[in-house]
């Protein structure tokens, strides 16, 4: 059981941050990915097809004989995980809690921001793990759906997204929050933009290293922490893998030679 | 036969603004649209994708008894309208063909852009359309991936998508073309900022009006035609219908007031 893979999904290429972090973090565990590619994005989407997508995709990874499942996706982690971790008999972690942790223990001035797309920013998931953890913090959010465009676009240090990012911040900044919640993959490649318009002040909290030191936790508290040598990291996308492969790098590095084709609709 | 609704898809909402064209131009007609939003978009995916998809919802429509069928996406009709018309028994345009035919006529130094997805252009399909009327004409090209977003943002006049603009337009400009093809059914909202970027001499082609005029001359050229009083228009879609209603709005106005949920996945 130990030696079984750590099994990590995603909406389509962004989830391979989280995947980075967590083998960096556990080189000794196998892993297997699968990006939901023929149907991205998850972030504009509704709850029940998103809980459908990712229940899914689990399966497939079920198939694979997964010891542990993190939903790398946010959008999928705030929507769907719930019903996930009911209806999988192994744990299942997503981004929004190890974020909102690492959140709460960033802030001194109690004002946190959190961006992300669509589903994310309306499912309130952010702010409520916030108000669990502490409930003198106040949440401020806003939704930034032109920020995965950009960044697919390569347009990471642009003056294009300069300018999308000062729109979709001022708010944040005039709110004076000193930590923000970067709730989506994609958005950690625009950490220096983020940053310019925020001030080097405000903290930039990216799930994706949040979510690896818990999954270590959690994995170590069960007693399933794997050290092997010769650890196997596959890869899954429900699309042609192509595109996966040129636009993957740029999030994973090296290590991402191939990939295969998954069939998982109608399952 | 004559009475059997004309059925219309697109990977969501864009399509509406070619059924909106051929309710105009055809009154009588019954109509079916089908937008696969809980999939959208089609322009990133691949070939094989998009002809599975373009299928299963095709397959749909068939089974509400469609007399004629219109791919009013244009990366479906790029990739998947050869198939379709090999595969259903019914006549199936796509935009692509009426598009090419209306900028043949409309240039006069024989120079012809087009914008549209990153699947479109890379298919090649205005391209070889355009050569198949006119082999002297010369066509240029440019993926315009971050118009889509833009326009569901409702960025449509805005200093952000201006600057967008400019950065995919500049080389059809450098080229001289007299004729642009909004190669994507959301293009024609940005027709203000893409014609002050191209300059007002420049013909802008919207393939939705093109295509509206070519379905008439197809019905009628079979017989097909209907002049019923009391037609009826019903909207499906793959994801819930809300967002769909509040956004299709923009691109269908009056009329759109209700849309169900239709299940086409693994069929």
């Amino acid at each position: 059981m130990m030696k079984n893979p750590i099994g990590v999904f995603d909406s389509g290429i962004g989830g391979l941050t989280v995947l980075r972090e967590i083998t960096r973090l556990l080189p000794g565990e196998n892993t297997i990915y699968l990006g939901d590619t023929a149907r991205v994005p998850y972030g504009s989407k509704s709850k029940e097809t998103i809980e459908r997508y990712s229940f899914e995709v689990a399966s497939f990874l079920m198939r694979h004989d997964i010891k542990f499942l993190v939903a790398a996706c946010n959008t999928a982690s705030a929507l769907a995980v719930p019903k996930l971790t009911l209806k999988l008999g192994i744990p299942v972690l997503g981004v929004i809690e190890p974020g909102a942790k690492a959140a709460v223990s960033a802030t001194r001035n109690k004002r946190i921001g959190v961006i992300g797309t669509e589903g994310t920013i309306r499912s309130g998931a952010y702010a409520s793990a916030i108000k669990m953890i502490d409930p003198s913090v106040e949440t401020f959010v806003r939704a930034c759906p032109l920020f995965v465009p950009l960044v697919e676009e390569g347009w990471n240090e642009d003056d294009v997204t300069m300018l999308v990012a000062e729109r979709y911040l001022n708010g944040l900044k005039a709110a004076e929050v000193d930590t923000l919640v970067l709730g989506c993959t994609h958005y950690p490649l625009l950490k220096d933009i983020i940053s310019k318009v925020m001030g080097a002040s405000v903290r930039l909290i990216d799930s994706a290293e949040a979510t690896a030191v818990e999954v270590k936790r959690i994995l170590s508290e069960k007693a399933l922490l794997n050290s092997g040598a010769n650890t196997s990291h596959s890869f899954f996308v429900t699309d042609s893998p192509e595109r996966f492969l040129a636009v993957g790098r740029r999030f994973y590095g090296e290590g991402l030679e191939r990939a295969e084709l998954a069939n998982i609709e109608g399952l």
